[in-house]
């Protein structure tokens, strides 16, 4: 199953930098690359130890392409677990092309994507979840993903499943012990261990399964729907978000500023912010096109932001003298209390948090009118007032207890559907063991559950699987 | 002069991919890295050898970062000649952010552009001419351009120069002790050797200066204006010429094939076409503007190709039996004849190749009665048919007799610059020494030509200069 011949990728990203580095996987990797590489001080490259690096220059025939370093990593102390050779060269594209083109017509091969970690899987030096882990870990862009993608890297996700893999399959053997008794009616499975250990898998099981809500939002961003007429300061708001979190970022060259009007991290939790239109324009008309779209995208939501414009709320700033009540525009908060009502409605169960912007232009006795009214927090995006506690409030919708607590959070879809599976024979092993089951058909089911474990971590797994994991990687890891 | 603090950078593009480097530089390098890096197995990082790489992980506080390689190198056997680690990250920007703040905060600070280079030329590994040929390396995008930055890095250029430069220097020094004995007349440097050696520096000079011509078309491109009307096919010929020299190249993940459009390689060398519009269709206004821009953009060419439409030429294809002079268009001939007399007294000594597409719609002998009137080479560039005699016609353009011969071409505009200055100066001194110019006199012009030699090098330098070269390097460089 293992693949013999020798693979060749660019491991850097493309384009041009100061340095790229050219990864080669195989047995012959070492050979090849002593086969284009001559060292500064002469020395038998094929016979160097591992994990040293060397100076020198790749030749094809007599032309010199680059001065380069080589790293040896012998087999199976690398990467692949294959021998290894890394060519850290001038990161001009030509140089690239020029020495992966030199090193294909040498006998390697281009490599699929995740080709080196799907050799390092099928050597052993990962198993198939951690595998997953790296693609996750290379595309995690906050802090909370990267977590999650680095415990599941170094193996905590694995380590509970193939415990209680271990459990199960113990039990498993006594229970297919029984069957070649079946005679004699003996039981050597202790029942009522048994029934606890399945009661314990499924407590884990059921517990895993639900970390996936959890873990689902912070590996693709917690969807945050801001509702709001144009004006009230949808981008200020945003900007306000952003400019504390990204302000050290920004420092680094290649960070893109593209993408991030609408996808911003907080407290080290991605949020994607969903720019919706009001629904108020169209009150008139209740079936508009314009109201189905934007009760489209807070249905995708898990929170939604409701941003109004505070100025708006208060008639006139000046007249001091009339009483207070008198200060707020009726007609205005009717219109924003009906719209509240009809998002609560019709999302009876989504936060909605109410956050009233250009409070600064307000005194302190007008805030507190408007939230005799409504419960809003008084922000100011542009003096960047209030933001500190929208980001908490924003936060506190997050389960990041079990982040906290280093617990393990399933990310991966492909996990969650063989956890659902496990738990689902683990429910008919208990259902049958209550229902006394003969042994054999108690055992279809557990080796079911085992089989679905170990398509988690790849004890159980097929090419097309593999395929299709390994696609999605990136050409080079 | 030697700044002492440690500088960080990613070395690698910006952007995601398998891996990326990010590199330190400075005294406490290794310290630095150290403090944040937890080797696999226990050892400590400060006491391993140069040019060993360590697994293991990267720490802030207790929080894990990354798994990731660590690269060791000792000065001052390093790149820049001070102590130097690289860190192999995994290629998410997320962690190359994180972990270089991290050692923002233990220390480092960020680098400048090309820093790395320039500590190694304060340090000695490299002289100035060697420093800049790496900007040129990591820019080179074809052979040719390529070999010119390798061969000076490697010292080709320096070598010529620092041979020339000490010998120089020795005269110098007999001139110069002859002032001190300058009341008894005597003459410690040899005339006619000294005369024999001027004209030798002489003649290095101008042979150094006249490959400038050359270098600077092959590290820019050699301009190739395409003049045609619409519709004669002028796409169709740059991807006929581009399909085969690039076929390879595409295969690699990253080469961007938006701007080849107008930039090609042939042979190694880099061609820049140029599109404009034919002439014809305004020539009745001689003075329009239409017309001026197209002059303007063949002025700055170095070859004219002239493209025609074959097929255009021919009058009807199925009269077979008249005679086959009749089968020319008169007419369109004409137009032709008249568009390319106009462009050949513009521009008398600039090669025009006239061009005939479409041929393949031809017979043999229609084509040898359009050659009979106008010397063309006939390709189809749709049938890819004599694209490669086209190819061949347009670098027999190029002398590349330099480049094969392994000859040192400036390619530099600053070294270019100072190879004028110094000519200037050793002519003077030649002048001197044939009007018998006193020693002290001469002295200062040999001086002159001393300090121009050393601003190539870098034996002479300043700040300013130094600055002004090392802006236009990459960071991380």
């Amino acid at each position: 199953m293992i693949p013999h011949d020798s693979i060749v990728a660019l491991a850097t990203p493309s384009g041009a930098g100061a340095i790229a580095v050219i990864r080669i996987s195989g047995a012959d990797a070492i050979t090849i690359g002593a086969s284009v590489f001559k060292p500064l001080k002469q020395k038998d490259i094929t016979k160097q130890k591992s994990h040293t690096l060397h100076l020198g220059h790749i030749y094809d025939g007599d032309k010199i392409l680059d001065e380069v370093l080589l790293s040896i990593f012998k087999g199976p102390n690398s990467y692949s677990g294959e021998n290894t050779i890394e060519i850290s060269c001038h990161g001009s594209t030509f140089i690239q092309q020029q020495i992966i083109q030199l090193l294909l017509r040498r006998g390697c091969r281009m490599a699929d994507p995740g080709e080196f970690t799907l050799r390092a899987f099928l050597n052993g030096k990962l198993d198939l979840s951690q595998a997953e882990a790296v693609a996750d870990l290379i595309s995690s862009d906050n802090e909370a993903s990267h977590q999650i993608a680095m415990q599941q890297m170094r193996g905590g996700f694995s380590n509970e499943i193939a415990q209680l893999r271990v459990e199960l399959l113990n039990f498993a053997s006594l229970i297919e012990l029984e069957l070649d008794f079946a005679e004699e009616d003996v039981a050597f499975a202790d029942r009522t261990q048994f029934h606890e250990l399945l009661n314990r898998i499924e407590f884990v099981l059921k517990r895993l399964i639900d970390s996936f809500a959890v873990g689902n939002v912070i590996k693709n961003g917690i969807p945050v729907a801001i509702v709001g007429e144009p004006n009230v300061g949808k981008s200020t708001l945003l900007n306000a978000l952003l400019n504390e979190e990204r302000a050290i970022v920004s420092e680094i060259a290649g960070t893109t500023r593209d993408t991030i009007e609408d996808e911003l991290v907080i407290g080290g939790i991605g949020f994607r912010f969903i720019d919706t239109a009001g629904i108020r324009e169209t009150e008139d008309v209740v079936e508009s096109i314009g109201i189905r779209k934007t009760f489209e995208k807070m249905e995708q939501a898990q929170v939604v932001v409701y941003l109004i414009d505070n100025g708006q709320l208060i008639i006139d700033n000046e007249k001091s003298t009339i009483d207070n009540e008198q200060l707020i525009s009726n007609n205005e908060l009717q219109k924003v209390k009906i719209e509240l009502e009809k998002i609560r409605n019709q999302f009876p169960m989504k936060p909605v948090i109410v956050v009233g912007n250009k409070s600064d232009k307000l005194t302190e006795s007008q805030l507190s009118i408007i939230n005799s009214h409504l419960s809003t927090i008084s922000i100011s995006a542009k003096q960047n007032i209030g933001v500190d506690e929208l980001k908490n409030t924003l936060l506190s919708f997050v389960n990041t207890g079990a982040l906290r607590n280093n617990e393990t959070i399933v990310t991966n879809s492909r996990h969650y559907d063989s956890l659902l599976k496990a738990l689902e024979e683990i429910q008919n092993v208990k259902h049958g063991l209550q229902t006394n089951l003969s042994s054999d058909l108690m055992a279809i089911d557990i080796r079911e559950a085992l089989y679905h474990f170990g398509t988690i971590t790849g004890e159980v797994t097929n090419d097309e699987l593999l395929g299709n994991i390994f696609a999605n990687f990136c050409i080079g890891k």
